[in-house]
């Protein structure tokens, strides 16, 4: 059941995701997969690229937030799926044994003009390091469900 | 071995980067990992929810462009990363079975006014679908290395 539907965000509201730790094993293992270059994937070699030694692909950095974010957001909303992302930055390396907060904040809320079943929620997501540094934000478009009307 | 650097992309410039097959175990593999929505988790939750069936999460698909774009632009070139991404598009959703064809597309170049051993790329990145539809696409930037000079 719906916690939450579009009526309930608020512009300015922030929502702290929680944390997740991350391993040079699943960097090595992710960029296997889906960003085999020799920095992400290979700590010799990466140690004698520009970031000086192993760093997680952007993409990594990105699904570890979105995991996040459906945890505590969209899995607890009536969720219709997004179009696509805007500005996503890539501002700190991420390396192993960084510990990423996630934080997710409304910038814009609309009601759909083509669907009265939804509304439009434009947020910012950012992952912070065990520093205090920013390492990862974007601007992110979903669909919400608006709340059923009572029965009059 | 570098087998191009910044200088040979040019404007225009289009370079198909192959295809990839995209299966419903890996759709929901990335999904556990990344994505736990259930239209990207569950076949059964996915046939009642808004797209009928189960889709890929829009980060696996963008997981699968930069793998091709890794192995057939970035790994040839020195690569020194990439500050991000704009307009990151998910314009038709991508389903087990479906196949993928991943297109690169140079946007714009010049040369870094504050590190005179690299340029700036921005290319087009599209995945299109086994029925011409483009279900993916995304602006990236990236910073090759320039050709040494010859020394003189």
């Amino acid at each position: 059941m719906a916690e939450r539907y579009f009526e309930d965000f608020t512009v300015g509201e922030s929502i702290e995701l929680g944390s997740v730790q991350i391993s040079a094993a699943e960097i090595i293992a992710f960029a296997e997969q889906f960003d085999p270059q020799p920095f992400h994937l290979d700590p010799a070699r990466a140690e004698g690229s520009v970031f000086g030694g192993l760093i997680a692909s952007g993409w990594h950095t990105a699904g570890l937030y979105m995991r996040l974010f459906a945890e505590g957001v969209l899995n607890r909303v009536p969720s219709f799926g997004s179009p696509g992302i805007e500005q996503l930055r890539w501002l700190r390396p991420v390396r192993p044994g960084d510990t990423l907060r996630a934080r997710f904040t409304v910038l814009e809320v609309r009601p759909s003009t083509s669907r009265p079943d939804r509304g439009i929620v434009r947020s910012r997501g950012e992952m912070t390091n065990q520093d205090g540094e920013v390492a990862l934000s974007l601007e992110a478009t979903n669909f919400f469900g608006r709340r059923p009307s009572d029965p009059a």
